[in-house]
Parts: structure tokens; C-alpha cells; sequence
């Protein structure tokens, strides 16, 4: 929150969360692009060195804003390593990885849920793409990789809704591998197939 | 609601209502192949022929308590009578003809946020696929269609998602050809393509 008159504040015990619930805003009304550190800092009455102390950067502050129980970077770091022929399969386990596991699972859940709320879906589209998805396809070296990425990202947010949010069966039961096979080709080709962006 | 002891109503201004009512919580607690007309029409304290007389089906039931303004029994028929070989496009057509309709997209709308809401999933997961998605797998004669069509709505609940709830871009503005162009062979794929359930 603003507070306009009171100075800037120093790092405290309610600090961080202010930072984060500006973040949030800012990303929401503005997009990932368009929000700074500065704008942030200056929403939350904090020096920005302080918004850099707490999250690194911008992507940081996104991450904060989601609230994942896991840094999707430094899990996506091998895919992007292993090169762009295997990186459909690669996001797969990456994602199949967090929410197969009991406990991060869980704590995905509740991170997709404050998404779906009112006002929590820029959270996905102004955060966690141009955060998380896009440099993933940008260090690939993808063409048009916001419109792959925007592609891969649908399929992606089908299968959690669709295997851990709304538990749907068969799907909701199917074995790890078998998500695997069945998803790999679809996202390999967003990433790497014919696309056309006129129809 | 249940009335015990008022004996069964007949139809009234809000016997529709409160019909539609019981049966969403029964689908949701209990399933679609768990759920009779008869115990909704119990729970809705009226006689079961009052409940096909106003939905036609349990079908048509599910299709009430989802609130569509379409209905995709009618509008997914061509698809049917197409043949499984072009159902992937034939689906996407049909799902883009409602959701890109600037009024039935509107109420669409409606409609999944209703379904995203705490209680609301178990409309799509227990009411939509089993009641509008797997009829029209068990039409095609595709093998294992509920694998497959819950394949099938993982990659169009994403869609939808994605380009409608969420406004990601660049799908989000994507023309419509380019968006059959994009996911046609993914769903074509998921109706007749190899599918493995172990892994």
C-alpha cells in the first residue's frame, strides 16, 4: 500500500509482504513489461535497493507475487540446457515433477487457485509467462516464441486444470510416463513445429 | 432442497429452479453415471416425470445445472456425422463458433467461471465430459474414448483458459484460422492417434 507523506520505510517485519502486494497489483493493472522495481518500491514506500535486497530482480518479485512453492528457473535450467529437440518432453517432467510430488503438489494448488480468483489471473498472464515461460523459449532460441509459448501454455494450464485441479478421470489416475507420452508431441510441436500466426 | 413431509410438488415458477438445483449437488457429490432422475427428482420433492417433462434426459439435466447457452449435443452433431477423421478440426470449429460469438462467448464465460468456482468443478468433470465430451467419442467409435476425451478436454479447457479466461497473448488475439491451424492436429491426434494408459 501507499503511504504518501510518511517517507520511505526501512526493511521490517511487514515489509517484504507490502512489497509483494504492491508487486502484485502493479503487475495486474500494468503487465509484466510496463511494471518496474522503481513503480514498485514507490507503491510500497520503499527505497527500490531495498525491493532488489529481498527479491533480485523483477522475475524474482513476479515469482514472490505467485507465491510457488518451487523456483520454476533453476528447474527449467536443464531443459533449456538439453537444447530445444528435447524441451517438449523436458517442461513436461519439469511440470510433472512439482505436482506429482504430494507436497509441492499441494502448494501448487493453492498457488493456481489464488489465479483463478478475481483479479489473480494476471498473476498468470502478465506473471508467470513473460516471467517464467517466455525466457525459457527466448533462451532456446525459438522463432516467435510468444506465440509457442503462448501455445505451450495452454496446454500446460489444460493439464493441471484438467489432471490436478478438477480431477479428471482417466487423467487424474494416469501414470507419470503415460502423461509423458501422451503430452511430449503436442508440446514439442508448439515449440518447435509449424506455426502460423495469420490462420 | 429435499421438503419431507410436504409430499411432491408439481410444477411451479420455482420447481425448474430448484430441480436444476438438486441435481448439480447430486452431480457433483455423486457423478454423472451415480446420478439418477429419480433421485433428483426426490431430492427436488417432485415426481420424476416433472423432471423429464422440463430436461428431456439426465443429459439434458446436466446440461441445465452447467447453465450453456448453447447446446453442444446440436451443435457437435456434424462433427459426428463428419467422421473421426476430421473431428479434431470439426470439434475446434465448434468450440471457436460459441466462444468467438461476442454474446454466447459472453455467457460462456459465465458458465466457467461458475465451474471454476469451490464446488463448480465437479459440473465439468462429472457433467460436461461424461454428458456432452463422451457421447461424442462413444459416436465416433473411437477405442478407449474416455481416456481420450478427457485428452481431448485437458487441451480445450487450456484453450479455453487461455485465450478467454485468462486474455493471454498473443492467443488471446490469435484469428481464428490460426488457431484451428494450431491446435487441430493436437486434438486430432488425441481422438485417433496412438495413446498408451501405462506409460
Amino acid at each position: 500500500m501507499t503511504t504518501p507523506g510518511r517517507g520511505r520505510r526501512r526493511g521490517g517485519p511487514d515489509t517484504r509482504a507490502q512489497i509483494v502486494e504492491a508487486a502484485r497489483v502493479r503487475f495486474a493493472a500494468r503487465g509484466f513489461a510496463q511494471t518496474s522495481v522503481r513503480g514498485v518500491a514507490a507503491d510500497a514506500g520503499v527505497d527500490p535497493a531495498l525491493v532488489h535486497h529481498y527479491f533480485g530482480s523483477k522475475q524474482g518479485l513476479v515469482l514472490a507475487a505467485l507465491e510457488l512453492p518451487a523456483d520454476p528457473r533453476e528447474r527449467l535450467g536443464g531443459v533449456v540446457a538439453a537444447g530445444p529437440a528435447e524441451a517438449g518432453e523436458g517442461m513436461l517432467r519439469v511440470l510433472l515433477g512439482v505436482w506429482d510430488d504430494p507436497e509441492l503438489g499441494t502448494r501448487m494448488l493453492a498457488a493456481v487457485r489464488g489465479m483463478l480468483e478475481p483479479g489473480g489471473e494476471a498473476l498468470f498472464s502478465q506473471g508467470f509467462v513473460p516471467a517464467v515461460l517466455l525466457p525459457v523459449g527466448e533462451a532456446l532460441g525459438l522463432d516467435r516464441p510468444e506465440l509457442r509459448m503462448s501455445l505451450v501454455a495452454s496446454q500446460l494450464v489444460g493439464l493441471v486444470m484438467s489432471r490436478y485441479v478438477l480431477g479428471l478421470e482417466p487423467l487424474a489416475s494416469l501414470p507419470h510416463e503415460a502423461v509423458v507420452a501422451a503430452y511430449a508431441p503436442t508440446i514439442q510441436r508448439y515449440l518447435t513445429g509449424p506455426v502460423d500466426a495469420d490462420g
